[in-house]
């Protein structure tokens, strides 16, 4: 698969949102015919109806579920809300009002979590997550119990890369007879996400960080687990999530992840170049270190530490000199405080504002990681001289 | 404006879905260049953020609003649970525990107000519309007193194209101190929706009815008013909803509105080709009602009674005949139950499944309006004959 490329620009933060891939381009053209309410019965509404179902069909079959356990969102931000709404309107009267999450979830599993505990009472238990990147397993084995209700833990952490051995958590999980979540948002065409080995109840996906277009996200949910909806209305989605089905958004993430084992071949061919980007980085900048390096990672992320550099002045003059890199998770962009997902690994503020990110994938090319660690080594050469000129 | 035909058909259901504007094509593929996050800092995310601002001044300007009081969502329904849960999220705790609507609200009005109720035990006082179309005014100012929270009263009906006086009851509500909100998505583009004269508080909009891209609405927001999210997490719409904005689906939303009031003036124009086909249509056809008739309505929507025949049955022979007509919202297909809103209007059960919604706007042509009539003539006097028969 080839995606579609910025001139003159390297673009470095996937993890954000990925370049589409770039046979969408025509395609969309076609989809843009299918502009029926797929709900209707006549012809024109049967061809839009149908093109949702191919998709079904084909997100299904990657992430190796029934294409009904597929319920198509706006996004990866619905999908988290619907799923942990929804799960805790399922235990709000009952004995099981506990939920487990962890430190460094995203934001849009984090407050909602934070919500039902405020609104509905639940006892919110967060696990922490170590400077290692390691889940504090010991812990989590300890907060479940028989008043667990569920746990949301997520797959790939967005900023660090970071994957969580989520097959062996929901086996703990349902031993308790807890029912298991999955923000897996990150994991989608980096690593097999295999509903069915995984065993989880619920797994959050979303089309753009997967090569395709805003718009389309979805939510796995297991056969025979029903959940009240977050958007009430129309019977869409098997009465699961109301609203005109978005046709063109859909279409496309089923038409990726129809190329999805190329998509995952691609971005595992990648992992050697970001180790040879850290080599490279290690050797050319003093006082650098890696977040989550011994960590089991996805091979399209490096989460990079320089001592005594704020991240933010780096990704500022990248910018500048073309290359587009985050300093956390783009939904905290604006604001200046520091990664929450860094501190919830124990890391200090002043450490956390020191960390940029660098992700990619389909795409990318040795030359521009190559030539970005120049430009890395020569802006932070800079920084610390005008620093040692103060 | 011109819009996406189809060919050798004719599509009557502009109220369910209606075509795109034909110049959003060549725009998409501009627009598919913007795939940056608009979340994000450096240029691709400017870009990104640029077409959205863009899109947000262009709707606001054309419902009379300021840019920040329009806020993106993923499309109509996903509007109404906000503005719904919003306000009862809003009210939860105070002595204002009454919500009033009415008896023909869409689906994504009706089944949230009734969560509310069931879940955070407010009263919900529905107000009946009579089979005239008018709402029940005695009843509705009977109903306002110091314990209602808010109002949800559409502006136009999506089966029967009647007009509420929003206006005035937005008026009436205000001075009993209780919020005003207004599923407008049925009226944008067919009558002036102007958010300062209506002086309403929150009002429901979406793209796709509106001859743009499925996957994007907006829920306007009177500056001062502030509601708890529906999709919490990052952000983004100024924290009011979570998740990467759908840049592509937003920018076509404000493009059209951009030609807002052209839209406006060619749906105003077709208004004369209803009250025509309506009068044909009343000659040739015994036993005919229009629903609503006397009653203000917009001028792109009939709703035909035809008395002894089912109009599922009329529908599927229009489908074979090449012309795509309704039985009632589109979100109701597939199930056999008599539409919602002709019963809530007090029309039986055997009244309410003999009525068919034609619904048109932009790109009809009085050539295909006028062979429909003769296609419909047709058909009732078949199944009627057929029926003697028996």
């Amino acid at each position: 698969m080839e995606v579609l490329k910025e001139l003159d620009r390297v673009y470095l933060d996937y993890n954000s949102t990925a370049p589409l891939a770039d046979f969408l381009g025509d395609k969309v053209q076609n989809w843009l015919k299918y502009w029926g309410n797929p709900s209707a019965t006549y012809q024109k509404a049967r061809e839009a109806r149908s093109c949702v179902w191919t998709a079904r069909e084909q997100l299904a079959r990657f992430i190796h579920a029934r294409p009904l356990e597929v319920v198509f969102t706006s996004g990866g931000s619905e999908s988290n809300n619907q799923a942990i709404k929804g799960l805790a309107e399922k235990f709000r009267n009952s004995s099981r009002n506990k939920i487990i999450t962890s430190s460094v979830e995203h934001p849009s599993v984090k407050s909602v979590c934070e919500w039902v505990r405020d609104h509905y009472g639940f006892q919110l238990e967060v696990i922490p997550v170590l400077k290692s990147g390691h889940l504090d397993l010991e812990k989590y084995e300890k907060a479940l119990d028989d008043r667990t209700a569920f746990v949301s833990i997520m797959y790939v952490n967005n900023e660090t890369g970071c994957i969580f051995p989520i097959q062996k958590l929901a086996e703990l999980s349902h031993k308790a007879g807890a029912l298991f979540h999955s923000d897996a948002i990150q994991a989608l065409g980096k690593i097999p996400v295999d509903a069915e080995r995984l065993n989880v109840d619920l797994l959050s996906l979303s089309g753009h960080k997967f090569y395709s277009l805003k718009g389309a996200g979805a939510l796995y949910v297991k056969k025979g687990l029903s959940l009240e909806s977050l958007i009430h209305g129309g019977p869409q989605e098997r009465k699961r999530r109301a609203g005109t089905e978005n046709v063109l958004a859909i279409c496309a993430f089923g038409a990726v992840a129809e190329k999805g084992e190329e998509v995952l071949k691609q971005n595992q061919e990648i992992t050697q170049w970001r180790d040879q980007l850290e080599s490279i980085v290690e050797k050319s900048i003093q006082g650098v270190r890696f977040i989550g390096k011994n960590h089991p990672r996805v091979g399209t992320c490096s989460s990079i530490m320089i001592d005594g550099v704020f991240a933010e002045t780096v990704m500022m003059n990248l910018d500048l000199k073309g290359y587009s890199v985050s300093v956390s998770s783009a939904c905290h962009s604006g604001s200046i405080a520091p990664s929450a997902v860094l501190l919830g690994m124990g890391y200090s503020p002043s450490e956390a504002k020191c960390v940029l990110r660098v992700s990619f994938g389909v795409g990318i090319e040795w030359e521009s990681l190559k030539k970005f660690a120049d430009v890395l080594k020569e802006i932070v050469d800079r920084l610390r001289s005008l620093e040692g000129q103060q």
